[in-house]
């Protein structure tokens, strides 16, 4: 880019932020996630991010990817709500066929709760899409946030898309512009990309907090790669990515009438890679976008990893891990760097899986609380005092694990959430 | 009582909050709960409440009541926490026999998470009363709330019995000092009752928020009932009040191991009504006792109603209904006065229940602002600005209904339970 460059405190920000962990650059061959670039990062992607005026403040709001090929693969994974916005409802037609070689994205409203006039939006604007790029409508994927039950002003996201097409471009800065467009309560833009040795790359760009259970803040991610991948395969693999990353991050529960994961693949490295190899790197990413996500939740004091082990089952360990994350009396409690295992125990108990009162074992940072049910150790002898907190469940009965993300429950966090409309 | 009368700016707010609805006592031959009376209300009771040195603050901590007869019938229901307190473990074995002479019960400790000491602690203590009453240790309920994952202070809790036991009485002043001295973080102390015109009484204590899904404050509730009531009656009448009552009132999700709520019948008024009868008076006394409890939460700034119709089912209706209640969000932008229906509409469709986006209806405060899944007016048009707020979700399905009792999420009720432990 850029004809219409970003600019405002919001890009400023961004630009800060990433330069502070751009030393993670990978070296050859050290497969390192490097935050400094995003979707742009695999050969065969353009981007942009642009203000089109959609939000009041003016800040950037449109994001354009675009997938310049030689292949147009492309797989997604959406929100389980029922009540699903208009651009969801669209995009998923699109993803039917496995194919996508563009997704446009807004922030500045949800596009949810529209009706059909909503969905003629959604529609409207893929077409918009199709027209400046020469593709079909049903190749553009519509991603939007922002506040549910609001019509968006068309006009607006309509001569955006001209602003993001003319703005297109395959730098760092161009993938980092359109992370920066899709914020909303985000404070950070979140990007990462991983280097395969052998020639291959992913990139991503993400906003929000939560698969399935995301905060109000719906998550939306573009993975890019320039592997050449199956439908199949990119399928298969952006779903295993997703189980252990996006769906692991759990910031209070809530879950998104608009949560969208999108995986883009050019092929234009000519390198195919297994489906495991391509599962690892997308995994590596979207574990690194989680993790900003988490960093930069809403009102977050406190990173939080609940850990749960020696569950009857897997799913058991994530229902465990799950209880305990969603707990305000657990988020309260650690908000106030109180180690009071008692309420992590109680949540433990409340949750519909297996679980021996007697072989609870409870760890905070390292220093075991509770053991066998009962109290092993003074609450002082764990030090919360940090930002960072984990929290061990031992169930004592299998070989069921899971970990899970979250945030403490803050006084920022109703802030954020009781004094504006969002 | 009283040789240890209750003293302390609580008990003074108590008897303040208590005078000002005790204009609600029922006139002759009308059938109105009355707050100024509680479970010494129905004849064969005394009860006591007394200071017992448990907590450090020297508050009152230690309650008793006990049935005189003739009649000994009693039935309980419980946390389905698995991790259920000493106390509750105990009790259950009690309440197996359907027989019950006295109940005592201590803030300050929940005993719970406290291994088999924690058992013999509570064995102790009803062994304690049985010994004082010159009765069997089998006969006696022992109820806890506090903190988690302490062990009691015993010869605090053994003296206090002997206290407690001293100042047994039969007046209102009696049932009164046993309500103040199970509060917690209550602010006011909980009590109701109701006469019928037919000659019986049923009276109530409570303390804390919420059956199955209660606050950090744990929900204790003892009903007693002068009626004469056949153990399978007093069982079936108690589940049917405790379903709709303390099982919807749903503060924020969390599950305590310690929840009780127990029926007591001395049969002293001779008077047998039938199960239908015995079942809508303990509703009556149970729905004041909850609607006091959601007054008085943690932090609260709201009083919410939520009432879902049209639901395929009545547990669809209930799963919907507890599922908005529960909602970050949803208690946020209440707290805001922020009348946000498209959060409502999202906490709805993540519920695992049937339902249609399209014939989704929400109203708040009496205004339709979702018709169909979409806006029906400007939100600003439902007036938030007061206490009360009554939410209304409609799912054109079906005949199935339910209401839920809640709060908002404010910074009230993070200071609470991040500032002290509990």
């Amino acid at each position: 880019m850029s004809a219409q460059p970003v600019s405002g405190p919001t890009a400023e920000t961004a630009e800060t932020a990433v330069s502070t962990v751009s030393t993670e650059s990978a070296g050859p061959g050290v497969s390192t996630v490097d935050r400094s670039v995003g979707v742009t990062a695999p050969r065969g992607f353009r981007a942009a991010g642009i203000a089109a005026g959609i939000k009041e403040s003016g800040n950037p709001d449109l994001a354009l990817v675009v997938n310049d090929g030689p292949s147009d693969v492309a797989a997604g994974v959406f929100t389980e709500n029922k009540v699903k916005a208009a651009p969801v409802l669209w995009s998923r037609q699109v993803l039917r066929q496995q194919r996508s070689r563009a997704v446009v994205l807004n922030s500045g409203g949800a596009n949810a709760c529209t009706g059909p006039e909503g969905f003629q939006d959604a529609h409207a604007t893929a077409e918009k899409v199709a027209e400046v790029l020469g593709i079909g409508a049903i190749d553009v994927v519509v991603c939007s946030t922002g506040l549910i039950g609001e019509r968006l002003p068309m006009p607006a996201v309509l001569s955006g898309v001209d602003s993001a097409a003319a703005a297109l471009g395959d730098a760092a800065e161009d993938g980092l512009a359109a992370a920066v467009a899709v914020m909303t309560t985000d404070t950070r833009p979140k990007q990462a990309a991983l280097r395969d040795p052998s020639g291959w790359t992913v990139g991503g760009m993400g906003k929000g907090a939560g698969m399935m259970a995301p905060s109000l803040a719906t998550m939306l991610v573009v993975l890019t790669t320039d592997a050449v991948v199956e439908p199949e395969t990119a399928d298969a693999a952006l779903r295993a990515a997703s189980r252990v990353t996006f769906d692991r991050l759990d910031i209070d529960g809530s879950m998104s009438t608009n949560d969208t994961v999108l995986l883009l693949a050019s092929g234009a490295s000519g390198v195919r890679p297994s489906q495991e190899e391509l599962a690892a790197a997308l995994t590596a990413v979207s574990a690194d976008l989680a993790a900003q996500m988490q960093a930069d939740a809403e009102g977050v004091t406190k990173e939080i990893t609940i850990t749960v082990t020696g569950a009857a089952s897997e799913a058991d360990a994530l229902t465990v891990a799950r209880w305990v994350a969603r707990d305000n009396l657990v988020k309260t409690a650690l908000f106030g760097s109180d180690p009071n295992w008692g309420r992590i125990a109680a949540a433990a108990g409340a949750a519909p899986a297996e679980l021996d009162p007697d072989r609870l074992d409870v760890t905070i940072n390292g220093v075991l609380l509770c053991e066998g049910g009962a109290k092993a150790a003074e609450r002082s002898a764990a030090d919360l005092s940090g930002r960072h907190v984990t929290v061990h469940i031992g169930l004592g009965l299998g070989g069921g694990e899971a970990t899970v993300l979250t945030t403490d429950l803050s006084h920022g966090y109703v802030e954020e959430n009781s004094a504006y409309s969002s």
